[in-house]
């Protein structure tokens, strides 16, 4: 059973949805180096998170970023913590709905995900700046 | 450390949410294999998902799809990703709400449930096919 | 590969949502052994949820419970399943949106959070009782 792990840090995005598949792929070769396991990806942010969808066409993270601003909306006048602007606890409240890291299984050295399936990084700021992950992989 | 993988297909599913616990242990006898570990499940698709909830009362699961589709509406006029028809784009909305995997410890060769817990098998196409799944466990 | 794991309860708690950081820490010394690995926590229960969330201002975790009570609301005349009152299948949907466990990655024998991340234990009924975890955690 091997172990690898390590810290990235992605350039700021802006507020939306972002494919960030290839990125871990080529931050993380070691994955290679397992015939069975898993990874994790981590992000060490409660104001953006990740998940796992779509990978081809970019107006389904479009359409994401417009749903999750409908449904957790800003400027509810019920919001106690609005410190730093009205993006503040959507942006806490979108983070949990979707997860703070993705579990992915690896086979043969590669990510067992299916055709359509890719990594996303969902900015919930209108400035979240860099963001920080931590990957895990482990496996035979 | 034991590690084990395997892949198996579920033969189409109505639109709605199933209880698929069952059809799990039976594919992954290699469970008893672990004193304590843990088990993923994992699916390869973006428009149905797995989540854990009450393995009981059927209508829970009735209200579930309820809810989702009360939640996460069709032909809103600002969906943009529509080419697959009404139930497209918030099937992958779904999707990343419930998440493409389940953890689930194990411990004395079998999944550490509580009670009332399940697996559901999230189906959010009106005909979304077979669905794949990565099952993998490791453990001592 | 060392791998632990330990089922903890926790005393029960007023529906809403409460930080659980300093609990875990204390339950599970165990993690102290890995310099590398991961840590999951899982909760038995489908009306009580795990997530990772901001740890500091309080006001946060209120407009959690708030915004997560508007967003599924008690007494929709749709339910089917109602029969441990009003607050039973809203705690069921809440507790899928949120998730079962929350997964931690372990850095030099400590939980590799970001500066603002704790665990939040998410109590979705009115009397929930106590709460079974279990902690299981892996690692070189």
């Amino acid at each position: 059973m091997k172990l690898f792990q390590k810290e990235i840090r992605l350039r700021e995005k802006r507020r939306g949805f972002h494919l960030i598949t290839h990125e871990i792929i080529h931050a993380f070769p070691e994955i290679a180096q397992l015939n069975a396991g898993m990874c994790q990806v981590f992000i060490q942010h409660t104001s953006a998170s990740l998940t796992i969808n779509e990978n081809a066409d970019p107006t389904v993270r479009k359409d994401f970023e417009m749903y999750f601003n409908k449904s957790v909306p800003e400027n509810d006048p019920d919001y106690e913590h609005d410190y730093e602007g009205s993006d503040d606890m959507p942006a806490h409240l979108k983070a949990s709905l979707l997860g703070s890291s993705v579990m992915i299984p690896v086979k043969n050295g590669r990510f067992a995900f299916g055709t359509w399936q890719g990594i996303y990084l969902c900015e919930h700021r209108d400035a979240g700046g860099p963001r920080s992950l931590i990957l895990t992989a482990w496996g035979s």
